[in-house]
């Protein structure tokens, strides 16, 4: 049979990261193209304990329906570490749990936007993002990303040629995947643009307790005295990925729809991973746990950046990133970078060309994604080096 | 500030059952509104063990990023069970694993349909797959249900009279919220009529292992030689409710768009509990299990209705279920149904009125829901002669 798609799933493509991941199975391959938190950072054994005191002790309110808003004391634990090590949430904000910073997103854009409204992004930005606000039916207009964050010139003429644009979505801190942060000049200039043309803020914070080197800057939320930002964060980088455990903070008024709008989907998120991030939040010490993380990515994201010095010819550029996961590299004039990826992949070496990232996926662009938290220090020095190969060719 | 929603979220109300909820902590409380499954009904103790024993042997998995397929182990096992046991799914079918049966109707709803699209479906029906419909901005139209399934001939006017139907939504077993099941003529009926008007059935079977008399009835999904039904089942009810596990079987089509789209939703289904799930249907005796909570549910539905027979006054009337986990009771045109409803909150026995259920809630109806599994054997009697003294008032 011949389906008739909606319209606004019709346009929607798979995920050229996916693409990409499906390959991913054979022998020797090097991963720089996931996004996944290094498997030594999970606190394993921390989660076994608390799994067997929670099914000993609480196993009916683990398993049982609960409510969509999430698990009360998890809630609680979120708001005060927000607002005692970011300052940021306060007396009109709620927080939810939703199954990861994903679906916080999808539904903030679910609330505010009707089908044909247009989502202002960074260009390039989280493809992720990109696709739930496609899958709604919403336009994308992307604003160039500089070394200190947006466009401040760009963005404002974005709002003003876009009488539908109901959304600035941004990653201010550890951009993927650039890497940048914004700073804070820039972020006052993003709220108070926001503010002046009435649109609502997503800040996407998933890597913000990731940073490796300088200084914290204030999260935009913090500066949130209007009620016109939603703050998505997760646990996926600092507890577990595959648990799907997010969340967010928002005006009241905006959380009460996406509790709605949350509960149709998947009425709540898993409660036995709530009550472990729960107690991984009180009961645990998660500033060390976390500063190990940091340890460890700072060592891997060093390794690639000085193999890179090393083994790229001297055309190809880097950021060097803060926190986060990832290192955004662009190629010379010289060399084509859909050639180059599909050159690397033929190596078995994965990267994520740009152009996955563009607010328009059909501009070419000469970027290319690395990730260093998931392959082995080995695989780092053997990927760059066939990287580098390639790049000379 | 004032926030401009999406028209589609500001139609959308909170469901009425959820605010229901929110009354049930006083002491005393009798929920008869919930869907929960009876806490007996999770094996704990297998869990318990099987958890162990993934964070000693398999934590990484459980714990890292996965695809949104979900679980190879568990997609196969689900498709066996459904061939094997329900003849369900075929050689043009794939099998996804969704986090709750919710969100595998939400999706289909939102790969089929574009906003101003109809829905059909059985008046009344399940309130969270009205919900979601009215999420993604569909109309609906409700066709009326009589003892043996949807009245064929009003779902073929609603058929001619919307030709943006895009979707029949239909519960066939032990329905919710009214308990009857649809022979397998009308089975046969509704599939055709989809057919001849080419519209795709979302098949939502939560109840099905639940049945506690009489004979299974062929899902629709058996008949599917067209490629047009979309199976949606869930583990709710027969392993854990709050892990949040499901699983739809749909044409691989269907199946390829609804991957992209839960892709943006939650990237894929927490990993642990598929890997529990998985656990749960390979290495445990599952038939055996849920025999164990038939008989369980037989005893609970048995003994709320020897007791409706005996409290209740004769003109109550309501329909006995060969299944599922609820009773509709319709009352008599001397009784008010939301004066009934709330005089039985104010003796804090909680049902949850008809209209909740009604494709157009704003009209009225004489009917109220009743839940069997969650109470305990003595408020199911206290409850119920609450509930006779109000209605003999």
């Amino acid at each position: 049979m011949k389906y008739k798609f909606s319209q606004k799933m019709t346009e929607l493509k798979p995920s050229a990261i996916r693409e990409i991941f499906k390959n991913l199975g054979q022998p020797g391959a090097i991963a720089f193209s996931a996004g996944n938190p290094a498997p030594e950072s999970f606190p394993v054994e921390f989660i076994s304990e608390a799994s067997a005191d929670i099914f000993a002790h609480d196993a009916c309110s683990a398993l049982q329906y609960s409510v969509t808003e999430g698990y009360v004391p998890l809630r609680e634990a979120v708001t005060a570490r927000l607002r005692d090590k970011f300052s940021t949430g306060g007396e009109g904000d709620t927080t939810l749990i939703v199954s990861g910073g994903q679906q916080g997103i999808e539904l903030t854009a679910k609330v505010m936007c009707d089908e044909g409204d247009t989502v202002i992004a960074e260009n390039p930005s989280f493809i992720g993002a990109l696709n739930s606000f496609r899958s709604l039916g919403l336009k994308l207009a992307g604003v160039p990303l500089e070394d200190d964050g947006m466009n401040l010139n760009a963005l404002e003429d974005a709002l003003k040629t876009n009488p539908r644009a109901k959304l600035i979505y941004t990653i201010p801190t550890f951009h993927n995947p650039v890497g940048v942060t914004t700073s804070l000049e820039k972020r006052r200039g993003i709220y108070a643009l926001a503010k002046k043309y009435g649109a609502v803020i997503i800040e996407d914070n998933p890597y913000g307790e990731l940073r490796l080197s300088g200084e914290d800057v204030p999260t935009i939320k913090s500066m949130d005295t209007d009620g016109i930002v939603v703050y998505c964060g997760s646990f996926s980088k600092i507890l577990s990925a595959g648990m799907r455990v997010g969340f967010l903070s928002a005006p009241s008024d905006i959380a009460t729809k996406i509790v709605v709008a949350k509960q149709v989907e998947d009425v709540h998120t898993n409660i036995f991973f709530q009550m472990i991030a729960h107690r991984f939040m009180t009961q645990f010490d998660m500033d060390a746990h976390i500063e190990k993380i940091r340890a460890l990515y700072r060592y891997k994201c060093g390794l690639m950046l000085d193999t890179m010095a090393r083994e790229l010819p001297g055309d190809v550029r880097w950021i060097k990133p803060q926190g986060g996961l990832f290192l955004w590299c662009t190629l010379p004039d010289r060399l084509d970078a859909g050639k180059f990826v599909a050159d690397a992949a033929a190596e078995k070496v994965f990267v994520v060309p740009g152009s996955a990232f563009q607010c328009d996926q059909s501009l070419p662009t000469k970027a290319f994604r690395l990730n260093y938290s998931t392959p082995t220090d080995d695989d780092i020095v053997r990927g760059i080096k066939i990287l580098g190969s390639i790049a000379r060719m």
